[in-house]
């Protein structure tokens, strides 16, 4: 297949969009490839869709060769099944929502484990049907708060989504893996750096869950690593639990002279200034940080809880809205505290807390704060602290809580060393849902036995649409794009410079030659056009081979550039057809 | 490819769903092809896919080989282009329409016209980029009011609708040649009895159009052809206007005997008894019927209007629809009489009626009510009628309305003979747009003299998902499906019969050798499954070649069933790797 450029529905830009926060998007609108309808949502022209199409039969073939099979759901779904699952509530403002001519809910699916569970009940009924792996590739909406980064974070985004069903854990165990593989070699193809992280389940509820993640600092995830092989998401990051203190034998806690210490670093000067000690200097770790928070839970109701952690930490906001979901996380507020006088600001302290206290605020600690571990923290009175107040003595928690700072140098829980932090882009995400759906839905086998047992699921994303955007993230220089032959628009460029007719000739039959050789080419043709702006389109645009007919086209020698390399070589017209269409690894 | 059976997801059903209204629902949902998910919107199952493929590829083809370029656009678009063209309100109920979290509006786009014609106004500025035509294969969505015999009226539907842009008027007619060429190919290719007949443009605006029908009981259009080559959809046919009559000399108007006759047959009887004449009896013909019915405007309005057609003739209620949209008509009720005295039911006639009039109600009459033209008719008094009323002398109009039944016989208004009435399914439209869209968002070009001209456009549409259903429709018998060749799900279904281990070794081979020759098998590999189940599944999925290994497998001996004519050959297994293989006019 050839395309002349002359008739290519595109046109370059020399600006940058004004709305581009990141090279793909700058680079994809600027070439041509896509363009934004609204925000977050964007128009497919026709070397956007022909990438676009290339990853997809990437992901289609490995779908397929790992015995998944391919279906196809609406985008349009009735509310019922999602009432029944509690998501039409827990989505909130991130599903779109809308009503038919006769009043009746729908929703524009997110994801599809409802409709894929419902199908698998109708049509199937034995252990004997299962194992089973769907899939679809398919345009899903979320209503983001803040669509950005041009494709990477989109409101209509095209998702592969699979769902395994199996009848047993260890068949579960087995799908998961199946896909787990099948996204190594996806990921290996598209030609995409990855690494796979334990990843919180979050909002989805389930087991375990890993995220494959690119590496690349404009990754909206943060993930850690040891040098040991540990990995993981930062909210799915554990803290390792020191052990626990004999209560017998601790010191009393004592009030400590009033000061004006309302931080905790004026907290700790007055430490090592009225309490120095042998043991060395004070310092953050040694006082208990309280900070409130306020919930907002699905039914409506507003609810203060304080977070109690080692006053060196800071409370990862995002750690914190993982551990209270499906609720809403908000810092408390000035009314908040108007309020509720028992919290003193800058002198909170846990003994009024609890869900079983007088006040009735719930009290939730880091995993560090174990029961015998003494503290330095607020007596809730304006500028009075307290020491050697114990946990577990002196005061309890309704739960622990894992919501404080990952830092580099923090130990591995796996005990394979110190973490370093990096950040990441989500390009997939294997799942075990376990039986969340199957039981809200009542999907169902007979076993062996004859005896009902509820089906337990999988759940498998790759965003199409993202990874064609991270594919461009990760393939670029300043003067463009730079497809992998793998997902190139086009496999070879051609370029006619000049106004000899003979250049025009010997472009035509090249670009023949090449497609007699199943090569897809655009060949520019443009006859009106400069060598400079010829140049400068083929860099652009980012097919990795380019040919350049030229000057020397009489004399039967045509220029072969690597587009990643910048290699430029003349050669005669026959070798550069023998070497495009050489067989190269992919 | 080889799919074996026991693992394809699809499960056939012995009775047919509650809902069904036509063969190829019923046999669609009973195969495994499709599954309801909510009225008018369907899951597409493994087999179902594999034949929208397959037709989305014939018309992809014929799409690139008439020069039309693919993109891809959002279902979600913004609401103000929509608003620029008039057509977020003229769409009405039919549109889904939505609010995002910010509370903009939104809509899922029932078709593309306004998105390509700004994606194009965004890209090109001279006539040198036209003529351009794009198209897609995107999912498209209509709040139909019934959504009804599966995928032939659905609310979620896959459409391909393609654009074309030119400077002139004579380039739209050569692009819309063009695609109305392409249709003819793709039909042919799928196999597809059509006829191409003018269409009334409708609420879509814009000059010419035609539609592909295909000829069958169930379609929802009526369409009129002659012998001598004329057809039209029901909607555009056009009545042939009689010659005007000289004023001069006609009989006046005169009043009538009173009479109880508040019927066209009561009065056309009074008229015998009390009026006979040498030219034969009266008939419904000669009197002027003239019925009221009530427009809802798009500005909320709600307006009485008159349309007068001989008595012999029915309001045609489609017709009347067309060609007063984008208003909604509908009867006048009891209520509308009460208001309105001067409508003095069973004997209204003209005289009082026109915008011009002390009523102001204005009047349209059928193409037949031509000047000097005399009519039977309502004296606007009860029991009382007037024969000899002239048009234009005692009456006139506020302009023709085509809205009168068109019946078997009449002439053809080409002079081509009379016509019959049949009834089609749309299956493709061509439409000359012309320059509504881009006058309304503003898509100009700069010709050749540097001057701004307006660009005209054409809309090209076809219903795959509605195609795939009539394909249903038109290869069926009692027994189940039978696919054209060109769009089956397999191209050949081998079915291994009986519990001799011979006969799964011999189907495994022949499988891997159609296989070899890059065939699509379905292999029936269920061991535990009677032969008479696995014939009927065969007979229902309606791949066209069916082979089935039984009891002559050890000899070497297959069958070959013909799906279509249910011919049976038995044949060595050589032979039927050969005869399956051999190259077939497609």
């Amino acid at each position: 297949m050839s395309t002349r450029l002359s008739q290519l529905f595109v046109r370059t830009l020399r600006e940058d969009p004004s709305d581009a926060e990141v090279t793909s998007h700058r680079l994809l609108v600027r070439a041509g490839y896509i363009r934004r309808q609204a925000p977050g949502v964007f128009a497919w022209l026709p070397l956007g869709l022909r990438v676009k199409a290339r990853i997809e039969a990437v992901i289609r073939d490995e779908m397929q060769a790992a015995g998944a099979q391919e279906v196809h759901f609406p985008a349009l779904l009735p509310r019922e099944p999602y009432e029944a699952t509690g998501r039409w509530t827990e989505y909130g403002d991130g599903m779109f929502r809308l009503k038919d001519r006769k009043d009746a809910d729908y929703l524009l699916a997110p994801t599809h484990e409802e409709a894929f569970t419902l199908l698998v009940k109708d049509l199937y009924s034995s252990y004997k049907d299962l194992p089973l792996t769907l899939f679809q590739i398919q345009d899903k909406y979320r209503d983001e708060a803040r669509p950005r980064a041009g494709l990477l974070r989109g409101r209509e985004f095209t998702m592969k989504d699979a769902y395994s069903f199996d009848a047993s854990d260890a068949g579960l165990d087995e799908s998961y893996q199946k896909q787990r593989d099948a996204y190594e070699r996806i990921f290996t193809r598209l030609g995409l750096e990855y690494v796979i992280v334990k990843a919180d389940a979050g909002a989805m509820g389930g087991s375990r869950s890993e995220e494959f993640l690119h590496p690349t600092v404009i990754g909206e995830d943060t993930f850690v690593r040891s040098a040991g092989g540990y990995t993981a998401n930062v909210e799915a990051f554990t803290t390792i639990v020191p052990d626990t203190v004999p209560l017998e034998g601790l010191a009393p806690a004592r009030r400590l002279a009033p000061a004006d210490t309302p931080t905790i670093d004026s907290l700790v000067a007055q430490l090592n200034e009225d309490e120095a000690r042998d043991s060395g200097p004070w310092t953050a770790a040694d006082t208990l940080k309280n900070v409130v928070v306020a919930l907002s839970h699905l039914d409506g109701t507003r609810e203060l809880v304080v977070v109690g952690l080692p006053g060196d930490r800071e409370v990862d906001m995002k750690r914190l809205e993982v551990a209270f979901a499906p609720a809403e996380v908000e810092a408390a507020g000035d009314a908040d505290f108007v309020k509720n006088p028992v919290l003193v600001r800058g002198y909170l302290g846990p003994q009024v807390l609890g869900g079983e206290s007088d006040s009735g605020i719930r009290y939730f600690v880091d995993p560090r704060v174990v029961e015998g571990s003494a503290w330095v923290t607020g007596a809730n009175e304006k500028g009075v602290h307290v020491a050697d107040l114990v946990m577990g003595r002196d005061f309890t928690a309704d739960g622990t809580i894992e919501a404080a700072q990952v830092r580099e140098g923090d130990p591995a829980p796996d005990g394979s060393g110190p973490i370093e932090t990096a950040r990441g882009m989500e390009i997939g995400h294997v799942f075990q849902l376990g039986r969340k759906y199957a039981e809200a839905l009542g999907l169902k086998v007979l076993d062996e036995n004859g005896k009902q047992v509820t089906v337990t699921m999988g759940s498998y994303g790759i965003g199409v649409t993202r990874i064609l955007a991270v594919i461009a993230e990760a393939n670029n220089d300043a003067k463009g794009l730079i497809w992998p032959a793998n997902v190139a628009p086009f496999d070879v460029h051609v370029v006619a410079t000049g106004k000899d007719p003979v250049v025009y000739e010997v472009a035509e039959k090249l670009t023949a030659d090449l497609e007699a050789h199943r090569l897809d080419v655009l060949y520019d043709d443009r006859p009106k056009v400069s060598p400079g702006v010829k140049f400068g389109d083929a860099e652009l645009l980012g097919v990795p081979q380019i040919v350049v007919v030229g000057r020397s086209a009489g004399e039967g020698v045509v220029e072969l550039w690597d587009r990643r390399t910048g290699e430029r070589t003349p050669v005669p017209v026959a070798e550069a057809v023998a070497s495009l269409t050489a067989p190269r690894a992919s």
